[in-house]
């Protein structure tokens, strides 16, 4: 177990050797960690070296001059400069959140960015000014569409967030897969399989392999199959990659440069600039009274938390796993697995950065 | 098969005899035939002596006096005085066009209406003026929550409309259940059971009976069990009600006025204002230039279209098949079934409106 905060400074510190500037550096390590918060582990701080291998590539500016491209009142494309999708959406959410101080909505497509984290920060910057927030991205291809054999989208998550009164707020975060790929990872280290759905191998055929992606096969669209209605899973990861890559200008299906996971270095870009993301922001109060919208929102969670469940499970609300998680975690510290650890220490040794375990257990220091 | 335009021009003086002025009765004959072409045909003129029933039970007001309640620059409340689904949400539509038009996107919650039909018939509106469309809307509770005995939300539909440039348009339109109802209907005509994910029974256990839904069971959330991503499903089912519902100041969640089929008549309203939808719109040439992103969509489009296909299926575009079913439908007819031509011919009855097949057939006519 690792304390949050010195998890989030080791963080802040890589980046600022990174050559980030601090206020980014601080901003970085504050969305990586919430990940982990969270109970995300998948897109925390063990996608760390991730980004220092994109540098490495060439294909990260610690010091991205962001520029707005194009803009109406409402909406904005922002060019991020290569920077980190971590502090590149956020810039975008602020400008989403301007314009819909003024005109009621903002919403602005970003192209020339990397891997954002997850999107549940970057929509959930809305909640505090009473606004309700909107984030997407696509990512390299690792999904098929509905009878493909050909992995041409990413797993493409929509977040939505709305704010409550005395409730916590709505948070809807989603892949568009039947399972994120995080799931997998844990299944692969158990030596567990999958349920039927998730995945299918290299030959397109249904698989129930926890390492089926790894060796050519790919993650399905939300319903598995088209039986079971994949093809809408399929609908809303296509719909986030062309508000994520094609009307921003980013690249977009096969072509969006992949993540840098071991394996999946290799971009094949060529019809945009980078990868691409969509944030919104919509004023509650541009619709209706903000406190009346609010006390609504509590009474439909509170009645959706009071139906009668089944199997000894209540009904939850999008967001509460995270946030029970995220409650424990604040107070318990986050385990971060012993690989991801090995992984941090060796970028410690790198840039010169001590790793809080190491500080704790070390009698010299 | 019955001609598309007799079969329009009875439903238009159907809508003429409630009572509907002439605009507004031959736009709402639009909208519901169009769901028929598409192959949509839950959503088509089987509805309409439904549409008469909620006007004989005082819920359908057939000459609205619609209003905007509030607005922004890019947003709108409109209450649609308890008026046809199917002319509201046009309406509110071109609104949201108005706004798209000044200031980049509109966006238009609706309250105080009714079934509006295919959602995809209000987003396409858009796409003639090169712009993006969105369309959602609540419904009566049918399907139930992930770990939920009861039934909370509708079959609660997403759509989004983008315009190509040679290619056809870009449509999801899609329920956030694992099947719509329209799919069990068909498997009840032909007394077959239903695939595993789609129904559970009274006492919430997974069934595969296409009529338990009749028999106090529910519709299931996209995915199907938690296992397989339910949480996905009821997640945006449930956003799809918040926008249309809490945000409009409609009814929502349990609330939401059931549509006049029999069995579903008991209203049991009570939180908001009748049924609510949510609509949007916005300007592609908001972000980068039309003729750029529709080349790119025509992209986009060709590569998943030529993505090597499994099992002798190819991969389709959201959208494909309600085309295809236009195309074959527009040249030879409307297959429309016994039951509904009965049901439609009493309606023609009542109001003195000659049906299409009776014209036919009939020697003294």
């Amino acid at each position: 177990m690792i304390d949050h905060r010195l998890l989030n400074t080791f963080v802040r510190d890589i980046f600022l050797a990174m050559g980030c500037p601090e206020s980014e550096a601080t901003l970085a390590a504050n969305v990586l960690v919430s990940a982990d918060l969270r109970g995300i582990d998948s897109h925390g701080v063990a996608r760390l070296s991730g980004y220092v291998r994109l540098m490495d590539h060439g294909r990260l500016n610690p010091k991205p001059q962001m520029r707005i491209v194009h803009e109406t009142p409402s909406t904005a494309v922002l060019d991020g400069d290569a920077g980190l999708g971590l502090v590149v959406a956020p810039r975008a959410m602020e400008i989403a959140m301007e314009k819909a101080d003024k005109v009621g909505t903002g919403w602005v497509a970003v192209r020339n960015s990397n891997h954002f984290g997850i999107a549940g920060y970057h929509a959930s910057m809305a909640l505090e000014r009473d606004m309700i927030g909107w984030s997407m991205t696509h990512a390299g291809p690792l999904v098929t569409p509905t009878f493909s054999k050909e992995r041409l989208l990413g797993t493409n998550p929509i977040c939505v967030a709305m704010p409550a009164k005395e409730e916590p707020p709505f948070l809807l975060d989603m892949a568009t897969t039947t399972a994120a790929y995080g799931k997998l990872e844990i299944l692969q280290r158990k030596n567990l399989d999958t349920p039927t759905g998730w995945v299918q191998d290299a030959e397109g055929q249904p698989t129930t392999d926890a390492n089926a992606v790894r060796k050519g096969g790919a993650l399905l669209p939300l319903g598995g199959d088209r039986e079971h209605g994949s093809h809408k899973g399929y609908g809303l990861g296509a719909m986030v990659d062309l508000f994520s890559g094609v009307l921003s200008g980013a690249n977009y299906g096969p072509w969006v440069p992949p993540f840098a996971t071991a394996g999946f270095m290799a971009a094949e870009e060529g019809v945009g600039i980078g990868t691409g993301h969509f944030l919104g922001a919509m004023r509650v109060d541009a619709f209706r009274p903000a406190d009346e919208f609010k006390s609504h929102l509590d009474q439909w969670i509170r009645r959706f938390r009071s139906a009668e469940g089944l199997n000894g499970e209540s009904v939850r609300i999008p967001g509460d796993p995270e946030r029970e998680m995220e409650a424990i975690r604040r107070t318990e510290g986050i385990p971060v697995l012993a690989p991801v650890i090995a992984d941090l220490k060796s970028l410690g040794e790198r840039f010169g950065v001590c790793f809080p375990g190491e500080m704790n257990n070390s009698p010299s220091v």
